[in-house]
């Protein structure tokens, strides 16, 4: 049997039909084009997912499931609470679905708990039921899952750790607090402290190595680290410590099986990957235990989030 | 049926039994004397044990089973990996108990998470299976529980909350970290905030207070600002501000039902609970949601160890 997957970003929908072994068969995209009403944008989203089925040389009949994953908050009858970045409000995206798709088995959830779902079952994590996914993209991005299951909390809002304080009194926040992991360990975060960097360092790479690049990117203190440049280092050194603060905040916790980072930073691999470890590893709180929380890179890239949401019905039913 | 509830302290050993509707029946204790051998003090357990069986007009076959809370890391074969105030290390806690009681289902786990499940199965939680309970003692301690189970993580030393670092580069902690909401929430660091505003503020009330007391306490600060102490208000106001971060921290990684709040400083009541709950209101992720973590007082006390150890056969197997 197929599952429909679907990822519904302030970009790009995408939709993709999934197999019993968690791979993509054939996927379909199209752009969102948001701000637009919520009927339209379904439409579409109906649209690509039957694409993606005639692509696959299935026919609707053949698709016991279907998944969605959104931003904002999803309560438990499958409607959208709040998503800002698409301008929803209570819309209730299971029914519209199923009015689109014909399906009985639909199930939506958070984008971020999808991807952790993705990766929890077909990607790094390899079927680990103790797994936290953290995402350092625009914001930071996380979905926990214990003992197999998405944590939601009470109002399905749960697993927003990109908004745990790392630093009282500390940057401000897109979401109204200060000091928030994500205002320290995002890629915006990182270009916040690069740019900062660039000022006090005048005769820093880093400004050669934007001008090239036509912008100051997530990259800028990375390359100029990699060339020996102090001011590239220091940035780099104090970033890598932020995202290392929260991993370990999400270890002594939690003690997930594994947390698995993903997001365009990863990108840096184990320049990245190697000093998180070597932090986890002299803080965290289980310093005698013979098990321990493995950090490992996500390995789905932009399909854990389709896969995620095909895999929606395994954990939802 | 009945079950006996143990709680083994650094200071006590108090054992209980416990009867279905997870009332207490009957208690006995006696003092734990660490450092001693883990032999001699399994001895006395034992001894509290029946003294408590006794006590409640039982015989040990009346009891379904035996459940102890303990300081430090208890695997899931029941050995206390690790527990540096009793000094213990791999004490096989299971094998000793059934060796000296010969009762067949027992149950080891550590002692924060004991409390906790007492108050969300007979305290302030009446059931809830979505729950945190928060200690501001010596240390900050937390258990959570999530579906009903304790999330005790890959290596059993999940629900460490305390050591959740909520200013980088802070206060030392003694877990070796810096700048854990222990290091800024406990009753201990609530002393040193106020030792540090009475070097500052040499007219401060608190002094009186601290002298007719003989010592400085987590009252000191407390009693001086309801007698409208500037110094005391300040230091009142910034303990409640660090305490509110690592909740509102909780609130949107995990969004539980309740999060309830124990310990010494918890006798404050109101006068915590009133501004915690405003901060936590006004900062949390989930702003839109009708659902909201309720913020609340602990209500079993120092029973909550041991009722909480009664009912681990409920939830551990």
């Amino acid at each position: 049997m197929y599952s429909i997957g679907i990822d519904l970003g302030g970009t790009n929908i995408v939709s993709a039909v999934v197999n019993e072994k968690y791979e993509i068969v054939a996927k379909a995209k199209t752009p969102t084009n948001s701000p637009r009403s919520a009927e339209e944008i379904f439409d579409d989203i109906a649209r690509v997912s039957i694409e993606a089925v005639e692509k696959a040389g299935l026919t609707i009949e053949d698709i016991e499931s279907v998944g969605m994953g959104t931003p904002g908050t999803v309560n438990g009858e499958g409607i959208i609470e709040f998503a800002n970045n698409l301008g929803f409000k209570n819309v209730p995206a299971k029914e519209m679905l199923f009015e689109r798709l014909g399906v009985e088995n639909i199930f939506v959830e958070n984008d971020a708990n999808c991807a952790a779902l993705g990766e929890a079952y077909a990607g790094v994590g390899n079927g680990s039921n103790n797994f936290v996914a953290v995402t350092l993209g625009t914001g930071v991005g996380s979905g926990i899952i214990v003992d197999g299951k998405i944590v939601n909390g009470v109002n399905f809002a749960g697993g927003e750790c990109g908004h745990m304080v790392i630093m009282v009194d500390g940057e401000q926040c897109s979401c109204g607090r200060k000091g928030c992991w994500e205002a320290y360990a995002s890629a915006t975060a990182l270009i916040r402290q690069t740019k900062k960097a660039m000022e006090e360092y005048p005769n820093s790479l880093m400004h050669k190595i934007a001008a090239e690049e036509g912008k100051v990117s997530g990259r800028t203190a990375f390359d100029a680290m990699r060339k020996g440049d102090i001011a590239g280092i220091k940035v780099v050194e104090k970033y890598i410590k932020y995202v290392a603060c929260g991993l370990i905040n999400l270890v002594n916790a939690l003690q997930p099986e594994i947390i698995c980072i993903g997001g365009g930073i990863c990108n840096e691999g184990e320049t990245l990957m190697k000093p998180l470890r070597r932090y986890v590893q002299s803080e965290r709180y289980s310093i005698y235990s013979k098990i321990q929380t493995k950090i490992v890179k996500a390995e789905l890239g932009n399909d854990a989030g389709v896969i995620g949401a095909a895999i929606l019905q395994k954990v939802k039913q």
